[in-house]
């Protein structure tokens, strides 16, 4: 199934429980708006484009339960669904984005049943747009990887971070679909281990050859020549650079130093031309992830840490980059990468 | 106090327990040889240099423990402690060295009194080379750190893994001791967290400043220009390469991108010119160290997993090699350095 999606004859929104991976694959049902936003909270759905989908499911679903008797009163129940929604995660673009789109379409109703027919069309439409631009990203990305290959991943660029399919990941499913024969090496991603714990199990879920290495590992398995290809998602683009995960660029110098194909998969949505690498602040995420293995500490109480959540690219790293407008080449133009 | 040392008074081996560190910080006597055996198996003590001298006060714990009458009963209880304590680790080449060479010392013996006095004094003799190379090999590297100096390390090549100073930590060390202002960027060392458990601790104990990160991190790290050196220790010199945790490869790439001196400090007792890169085979560790944090799942069931205890740095990626001997420059000439 999708990573979230709609249940006509509940009347409720299901998602995978990605806190509970690679332990159990557990499905939830979110009937009301409270289980709804716990779930957004505590990370249970995570990644901007499946955030998108699941803030436009959100109002989707405080459609169906209002019990307003005309416009006013719905539209009044929509916007503090809205405000609610939003509030769970205020960092998350995406989130607010599937909101903001949701509520924009409702001026074009008429009537009650016009209003959850259109805001329910449009959060369908908004899931499904997501799919469909990552199954158009893996169809332009797969002609870049030869049968046999061993392609090397970061992070989770998957379907759990998406409605379905995924970028990095979907680049890697669409060659595998087209007969070829692909095997991944994937980076545990410290520290919260999104390439151990979940891009591990989407592809053992989908039978795609994986094995699981540790970050620093890589420049070796690059020398051991068990590596032809390096393939990573991307959290923004920028004029110059591309911000991912940290571990992003040393795998990208270690790929050049190897002579090895670095290509970054992502949506067009993603592109931040009038942005550049200093004009981009890194977020620093708290120090107890490196001090702490959920309850187990790891690391002196008071030891100063450094834990940036991402890092920036230099476009001359990257070999190509595929959108689901195509498959671009250095010197990157942005302007045309968006056409 | 010493990683490891002799108790006189009590009669007894005392040491840091390491596998306490960094919550705990507990000396442990050990007054048996049960009690030696049960703390090297547990990796209390551990470190190839650390396993040296362990060996050798091993012996010299079961000559005063010994009832024996005369010189041949004192000889078999001796050959039996030598096998047994072997027997705990052994692939460990130090930990039978320090066994082997104590050993060796009581053919000079006259009489059991002499014996005791014999293994005892080897014993600490060997402790005392430990803490003298490693202070030499201080004395020659500090010169190669200035001032304000921010150097990264990898794993941990501190005192805790020797009788005291350390290889790549005691040049750290060394240049503090001569009034130089050092700050250490500790990489964690996934997948057993020595840097991270370990190095901090040992520099926050001698109140060197150090900041913690991923492993995966070091790219950024030098990018954005917070590291000046960096310093790792050696497992195994070979004519062409360095042996050292795995990792020590991906930053070597990572420093001569950006034009940072990779110095590898370590004793020329790890020097082996009759090896190469090709000739050595890198171990492989139990796949549960990624697949677990301690009796955390942090990965699938049945994922496979690639973990390779080292990797190798070829001689080109390092810029100078500090051992007891002097500071040598490529290309090195293993035979010169042995001088």
């Amino acid at each position: 199934m999708r990573t979230i999606d709609w249940n006509e004859e509940a009347g409720s929104i299901v998602m995978i429980d990605q806190t509970l991976l690679p332990l159990e694959y557990r499905i939830i049902e979110c009937k009301t708006l409270a289980s709804l936003c716990e779930a957004i909270r505590s990370l249970r759905v995570r990644g901007a484009p499946a955030l998108g989908a699941t803030g436009a499911y959100g109002i989707a679903l405080a459609a169906t339960l209002s019990s307003a008797k005309n416009m006013a009163g719905m539209t009044k129940d929509l916007e503090i669904a809205a405000k609610t929604i939003k509030s769970t995660r205020p960092t998350a673009v995406n989130l607010a984005g599937g909101v903001d789109r949701v509520m924009d379409a409702i001026s074009d109703a008429f009537d009650l049943n016009g209003i959850r027919d259109i805001v329910m069309s449009e959060a369908k439409k908004i899931a499904d747009e997501d799919v469909e631009i990552n199954k158009r990203i893996g169809a332009h990305g797969e002609k870049l990887l030869e049968d046999g290959d061993t392609v090397m991943t970061h992070c989770n660029a998957g379907r759990m971070a998406c409605v379905d399919w995924g970028t990095a990941l979907g680049v890697i499913r669409s060659a595998v679909e087209k007969g070829k024969e692909i095997s991944v090496i994937a980076c545990e991603t410290r520290p919260l281990n999104q390439g151990g714990r979940i891009t591990t199990w989407e592809l053992m879920q989908d039978n795609i050859p994986v094995t699981l290495i540790a970050d620093s590992m890589s420049g070796h398995v690059m020398s051991k020549e068990m590596v032809n290809k390096v393939i990573v998602g991307a959290d923004r683009i920028t004029g110059d650079a591309i911000f991912n995960k940290i571990g992003t660029y040393t795998h990208s110098v270690l790929a050049k130093e190897h002579e090895i194909p670095f290509f970054v998969a992502a949506p067009t949505s993603t592109l931040d031309p009038n942005n550049w690498e200093d004009t981009v602040e890194i977020e620093e995420r708290d120090s107890d992830e490196l001090r702490f293995f959920r309850d187990i500490q790891i690391a002196p109480d008071d030891v100063k840490v450094y834990n940036p959540a991402f890092d920036a690219t230099p476009m001359e790293n990257i070999t190509a980059l595929i959108t689901e407008k195509g498959v671009f080449y250095p010197p990157f133009l942005l302007d045309e990468v968006m056409l």
